[in-house]
């Protein structure tokens, strides 16, 4: 499967920061994104204006519904909502992609990096999903009201599966919303990208930045990654 | 303290890739360094070598000698020498400040992230030396090859301890050797850092790069870490 403008990009949590500000980027990429929510009317009013202002059809609906129509699933939602969500869509994603970007942030405390028992946010969702569902997790630390703009963001994208085909349509994702996406390796690695995104708070509140973020340095070669 | 030309930085693991090169920079640097080693002769050959290029004094010793002369100890040893190593400066170190280096690679498998059961080697650094051991962690992130030339890096440094002010000799640490320190909060979120090792090297890998870096991008006021 190749993501294109056939494919539906249903976004879980899509009323959330995060997850809006992703469905913005794609639909205006010219992508067909639905929107998810634990609320319908709240998803329809989302999609509405999101088509108003795309000028495309945007889709909506309860979670699981919008999960069992999308053929890519991305979730954005809290850590403290990440299990209850993904058991919600679980029947309706198995066979599918599902993309992850929860971070494992423990309010009060998100300055510190707390890492689930099971490693990271991403293999806890590989558990909670089963191993019928391919977990890819990506967009941990960009800003999201920097991607709630148009503007262009300094961050790169880390992308973590452990299938690598997999991992490709989600660096292409990334790419669609203006970020450079790149193969950050096995699923269990994710744990770099989500403590960073602790970090990143910290730094956001000792030198006082609107939205730091992570960008990879050194000679890439983009190409070699196939 | 203030790190400045009459403090001994006692570099262990001296001898090392990450030692040598950090030693190097500092005594370029106009910075007072020890190295230290599992074997004297290898330490006292570095020495001499490093005096010799830079017209100043080094000394040198094995690791508990060298840490018992250092005001600060910089540990830079392999994950798997770290406990073991730590203890033998154990009683060295009392009342100084320990800057661990450490990342949890267990080969062959370096570049999945395999963080200890403690969260991080850093943690595991404090457990290990105890309370009375002023513990900060720093320079995870920077290719060795690249440290050990004359050459500008790409790369950030962050520095993670519990207390500000030793992070903040650290941070000026990192300045010395020609990268940019930032704070990055409790020692805790050290495993964001160590974590990204691992992909590191796996970029590395995969796009062809030598000696992939992190760099944190947005408008930081580095004045306002005060």
């Amino acid at each position: 499967m190749t993501i294109n403008n056939t494919t539906t990009i249903g976004v879980i949590g899509g009323t959330g920061k995060l997850g809006a500000a992703l469905a913005r980027r794609w639909a205006k990429a010219g992508l067909r994104v639905a929107i998810g929510s634990r609320d319908a009317g709240k998803a329809r009013d989302a999609a509405i204006a999101l088509a108003a202002e795309t000028g495309t059809e945007v889709d909506s609906g309860l979670n699981a519904d919008v999960a069992a129509r999308a053929d890519v699933i991305v979730v954005s939602v809290p850590f403290a909502s990440q299990v209850a969500t993904l058991e919600e869509i679980r029947a309706a994603a198995v066979g599918k992609l599902v993309v992850d970007t929860t971070v494992p942030l423990m309010p009060p405390k998100v300055m510190r990096v707390q890492l689930p028992p099971e490693g990271c946010a991403a293999l806890r969702a590989q558990q909670t999903l089963g191993e019928t569902v391919r977990v890819v997790s990506a967009f941990h630390n960009v800003a999201a009201h920097k991607l709630a703009t148009d503007e262009d963001i300094a961050c790169d994208v880390l992308v973590f599966g452990d299938d690598k085909a997999d991992r490709a349509q989600v660096v292409a994702l990334a790419d669609a919303v203006g970020l450079r996406g790149l193969h950050g390796g096995a699923l269990a690695n994710s744990a770099a990208a989500e403590a960073m995104t602790s970090v990143l708070i910290f730094l956001n509140k000792t030198y006082r930045v609107d939205g730091a973020g992570v960008c990879i340095t050194g000679e890439l070669d983009i190409n070699a990654d196939a």
